[in-house]
């Protein structure tokens, strides 16, 4: 037992400090992802065991922009924005789980450390990176949500790009895409701090929205590219054959997972 | 003449390098202003002759947050959104010039190069500055744009916080605040390169947007904290009452503006 | 076993987009560091047990800043200097673990993500900051590293300031400093990933440097300034008594640390 | 004249808010080199009537990275040192007018607001960019300044990589290079606020270092890339064919320059 307090580091006597309090964590955002196929041995090579190729449409990618505002339950990081704003750019793939068809965050950049902190405890792989996606807007010149509106989306990091799209919006759509759809089946891993020990923690975990609202979904098509990098293996994720594009703006809440798998021996 | 092109620097064969191309500039925004009285003294020491203070309620200042996305008439700039979008403080007065009142920025903070160079060109004294406010979002735990809806806005600069606001609405109103609703006077200023020569550039010019469109304002009111800075005066314009806060979501377009006096002697 | 590869995150098949590569990691730098006397209680109240106040000079606080070039076995992070150059600044105390003086970092912030990860690995409970110190130089106004020299440092997080100090260098001194001179005790806690259940990992792990190189330590006095904000408590960790302050430069490796404990309950 | 102070703006009472204080301003710093030759039509192309290509070794470019430390007489900035640290990259040509060769930037990316602006007032055209290079330490794994010591250089601008260098020193040197080694020539440029009424400013001003201190200046040679990018031009200066490369640390002051020719016409 701890006499310190806090959901997150840095832990002390009122847990005031904590970089994330608790869940539930409360999010709006406006999300664009462009869906396309690739190789499926690109995807299958990023599952480890005992993940396996979802059966149909195994090479399904999303890459995902989302441009968020998120606090607690107290709201009150919406208020102090510096605490409440960041963007992200995400690739998501699915994978298949003892039968069953489970989302998968393969790469990921956020802009901001609460964010980064979050995605280690959820399983995604966060980055720092530079993210930008045009916002809907009712006056002048950018765009409205309706048919031919157009919405740029890029990503950097180490100031490098590494991808950009243009979506176009063609109808409404009864979905947002499919392949962030399911629930997500992440790892959390952490080294051993003792060299050659393996993992530390090693876990298979599964989350998903513990709520969720959304307007109108929006369907149209992407102009995609992915850039080389030296230390960033996104364009692997190469573009066989576009399938849509979506435009949707949700609300959402996360509440904490589900332990699947844990590798005990992987501490010893 | 000059064989290289290029609204503003560099100049290239091409002009395509420009930092800032051509007017008309294309404004999509979200504005939160917030107003109160100062001692009129405090405005007066900040309005050169032949400005003069405004003869009803001189001690009227706007702060103003705006979130941006602005492009050229090619709208390129918006399907690269990291050429875009940009947020910005503006600390506004009124004046009184040849008998006629003007609003007048004495202070301003943006974060993009693009907007600090676009200051020199219309007389906004542009430094950079870390810029917040909250957006409005239909679903999830933003607000919407509707009676009690908290907007929180703040402003740093060089690792300081500069100030800091949370505007509750209370209703619609027919404006969006009187005291930055009037032509800019504006000065442009740059030093002779020759020390003890004065001023290379004196000039007074008006400007005002060529077109413009907005939704419904909404009124309410403010908390608004200004702090100190060894480098900054924001905190002289200390707030002695309040007077309301707005927001509103408007398109605008620059497209130049009108000399009203040129110190030529300043050169020499 | 996993088929993925990488010491972090993101694992793929080659390993090459982990955000850390595999220790040992190699630093250059310079650190300020600025030692003074808080209200013991305040150290006490940020040891969870079985950590306990030092014996000697409980109140002892460390408050360095340092300015990092860091990099793997390769060193090809050096040739991309956005990959191995960061700044950050921490705050330092002593405790006892089974009768035995160690340091302990109970506040940190950073300005890289990679620097952020290594800090899970290590115990370091990060966040993102804007660090700034002066850099010493042989030509033009910045200093050098001799008795006069004056270099400042300011920590912000959240566009707020928290910490600034101006130390003037007086004389060569033996050491830099007692209070960061053990090796380190932290903490490296995750939530289970399923709400109540407390920790998934609770590890009390020592660490230090595998290797060490330094010049000449200098030692001065410092004037620092610690600030108030909503998310932060490093200024109750408030100055009663300076103690010194000193500068050094430093070649540092690290190589892994040792578990003390784990508290696998924890897990459950 | 005008009842408000400052160098530059914003212009107050006191004066003290302005971004730049007055010349003289004093440097420290650490300047990366890389000189070659591009195709002579892509170095006539950049420069305006009446600067005319240099007569010996038109096609010579420096590309140029600094990291820099400035202050005012003062020295103020020094000690709060986000106010006085920034880094450039900047591309320097040769030009003769009137018979006398001049050094000449034609571009150049900063990563600070007051240097934005000291360029608005000496004539160099910058941009915001985010500037790294390897910086030279006694200890660890960075490079001391000696023969096979190895630096990294990188330039971007909106999230794209403009540049990037690795440059090897081989020897001593009697320079620092030769491109960049002349009074510079730059232009200072204004729209008249109003359309069509052509430049509200046209000099071309001299300007050069008032004092200069420098440490054993060491030559070597690079690996540069330069790469596209919508906005920018620098790629068109391609490499035809490497000179050297040079690292040298300065001391720097600038005060002031003198005007060659102003094209007043242009304001009318």
């Amino acid at each position: 037992m701890s006499s310190v307090r806090g959901y997150f580091h840095p832990k002390t006597a009122t847990g005031e400090s904590s970089i994330v309090p608790a869940p539930p964590w409360h999010y709006s955002g406006d999300v664009l992802t462009v869906e396309y196929r690739t190789d499926p041995e690109r995807v299958r090579e990023l599952l480890p065991h005992p993940l396996e190729l979802a059966a149909e449409d195994p090479g399904a990618v999303a890459l995902v922009w989302a441009d968020w505002q998120s606090c607690s339950a107290s709201r009150d990081e919406l208020l102090d924005p510096v605490r409440a704003q960041y963007k992200e750019t995400l690739a998501v793939v699915r994978c298949s789980y003892r039968g069953q068809v489970y989302s998968r965050c393969v790469y990921i950049w956020v802009d901001k450390d609460f964010a980064v902190v979050r995605g280690f405890h959820q399983g995604y792989p966060k980055k720092l990176g530079s993210v930008h996606q045009t916002r809907p807007h009712p006056f002048g010149p950018a765009p409205r949500i309706e048919a031919g509106a157009r919405f740029g989306a890029t990503l950097a990091a180490a100031d490098r790009r590494l991808a950009q799209a243009v979506v176009t919006l063609r109808q409404p759509s009864p979905t947002g895409g499919f392949v962030n759809a399911h629930p997500m089946a992440h790892h959390r891993w952490l080294p051993s701090i003792e060299k050659g020990k393996g993992l530390a923690l090693d876990e298979l975990v599964e989350s998903g929205t513990a709520s969720f609202e959304a307007g109108q979904a929006w369907a149209g098509d992407a102009d995609l590219e992915l850039f080389d990098s030296p230390t960033e293996e996104l364009a692997r994720l190469a573009v066989r054959e576009p399938i849509a594009a979506y435009y949707r703006q949700v609300g959402v809440v996360w509440d904490g997972g589900r332990l699947l798998e844990s590798n005990t021996s992987g501490a010893e």
